[in-house]
């Protein structure tokens, strides 16, 4: 086969977005496939990741990824299958996690390429729960918050993609897990997902709400949203409490970030707090895929999956992602 | 000798202030000491120490430490010599430090007083670099920013009590130590103990004066202020730096604390921020004194005193630290 034969359709970014991103930020293009160099995998990719991160790499400058330049295919990751490489670790029909965005036909270098293991599994999992989101929740537990049993732990935006692991992980061992989101079907998600209280911000006083769920206040706190939402949680963090700074979902369209909390409770009460991302640990990703695999096998761990079907759908999903918390991992099922 | 044929001095806490505390909020009481109980010592203060943290303690209702109570003896710990002993630890003419107030003639629990070793020191370094100013130095540089040979290391309210010692203890460690204090005469102080760089924050540009001095960013930060000090140095933070949050000076009259930085810095940056409070350490002040008496008795860690006369001036000299980072630490010598 030709890769020239190949017709390939890649969502690019075509202009910055003022506040909230929308499809008029991104088009829809399509393209010959190039030849292949050596060592490069032409995939055809199967699901690709939307995350609330890419809004940081929207923004004029550099963050903690690079950022998107206009043109550029937007998105972040993607499990394919390999239909030619000219790598000899890698063969047609292997099935891939990359580096790869929101494009029908990626070329990547082999390099940036991973085999999984999807014999009983959807591919679909290395999206989410034993993807980079999966990972991102197991990293702020183990390395920062270490729940100890009994411990009160909140999770911020916990119906979403790392939020809803997050919970669930921290339920294993032993924690008692509060998990805030909005309304009353993602509290009941939740519920489902074995988190032992909820609490909906948009309904009710939060602090109230929050003095209801943690009688004996917080100890662990995984922050995926940043704002308001932070500062009511902080006020109750218990001495030598530790603070998970993930994201700020919350804050990702403003380009002006709103003040944080007064850090005196940290100094009082010896708060631990740590940003992270997971991307630097990820030597450890095969580490929590050994320890994962088991309990999403068995069901423990569910996958908690939204799934969009088709590219072009790609950008809307990445919008109504940023304007709230969606129910687990938001996916993009590339068609045939 | 009976104790009640001594009179004691003290001054005790009179009234909470709104702002700015003053000798107003004091009272100078004498009165007859009183007999003592099993394993109680009675001690002759020789110094004193004068700690912004008390400012807290001022405050309805508790904090890290509880809320002085009307009447009580103002202060927080002391050096002293053993006058009389009901225990057979101690004796007449040791030398102790106790955690007792500003206070003449304290009777305190032989639990609570540790002998120290005076014969080639004068007792003040117990108050000082010795005391527990020097130890939480000691244990934010160590557990918490751990600097590298080369990295830049930010202290603020650098010429004072901790800042001082912080900025000496950091530079043995090879770091490159930039001091921000107030006025000529305390960065003239800071370059005689040793720091690289000063940042006068009562003269011009507080961001551009830190640009200037950090050229490479800020690898680890020790905060004594809180404020807007902290928030120009979080914006210079570098990936992976620590923050060892210390105190708070710049807000311990303000009723109403001040918003901290956003956190967004902490998660793009992988930055560890960790509130402490020495006292939670004390097992390894031992440790602390073998580490740093050497270093005091070469003259490489400079004691660094502003010593005050008398208990009745004690008052003032807490009022006057509140309004500005002093020379070191501020010790009362109470009179014989």
């Amino acid at each position: 086969m030709q890769p020239s034969q190949l017709i390939d359709t890649a969502v690019v970014f075509k202009s910055r977005p003022a506040g909230e991103p929308s499809r008029e930020n991104f088009e829809l293009i399509t393209s010959p496939v190039r030849e292949l160099l050596r060592d490069e995998l032409l995939i055809r990719t199967l699901f690709t990741s939307v995350d609330p991160a890419m809004r940081i790499r929207m923004r004029e400058g550099a963050s903690y990824l690079p950022a998107l330049e206009l043109g550029q295919v937007a998105g972040t990751y993607s499990v394919g299958e390999v239909i030619l490489s000219t790598n000899d670790a890698f063969r047609s029909g292997d099935v891939v996690w990359s580096f790869s965005g929101w494009q029908k036909y990626p070329v990547v270098p082999a390099s940036l390429a991973w085999k999984v293991d999807v014999s009983n599994m959807s591919p679909s999992v290395y999206i989410g729960v034993l993807g980079l989101t999966g990972f991102t929740a197991y990293v702020g537990l183990v390395d920062i918050i270490k729940p100890q049993h009994g411990e009160t732990l909140v999770i911020s935006a916990a119906s979403g993609a790392v939020g809803s692991i997050a919970g669930q992980l921290a339920r294993a061992s032993g924690a008692r897990v509060v998990g805030i989101t909005s309304g009353a079907e993602r509290c009941s998600f939740l519920r489902k997902l074995g988190f032992h209280e909820t609490v909906d911000r948009t309904s009710g006083d939060l602090n109230r709400q929050l003095d209801a769920a943690c009688p004996k206040g917080i100890d662990g706190f995984f922050d995926n949203t940043g704002g308001q939402i932070q500062l009511s949680v902080f006020d109750r963090l218990n001495l030598n409490s530790r603070v998970a700074l993930c994201g700020q979902i919350a804050e990702y369209n403003d380009g002006n970030p709103t003040p944080g909390p007064n850090l005196w409770i940290a100094i009082s009460r010896r708060v631990l707090l740590k940003g992270f991302i997971a991307g630097d640990e990820l030597p450890r990703l095969g580490t929590y895929h050994r320890y994962a695999t088991p309990l999403v096998l068995s069901g423990e761990l569910s996958a908690s999956e939204t799934v969009i079907n088709g590219l072009e759908n790609a950008p809307d999903a990445f919008a109504a992602l940023l304007r709230g918390d969606k129910l687990g991992k938001v996916i993009v099922k590339v068609g045939g």
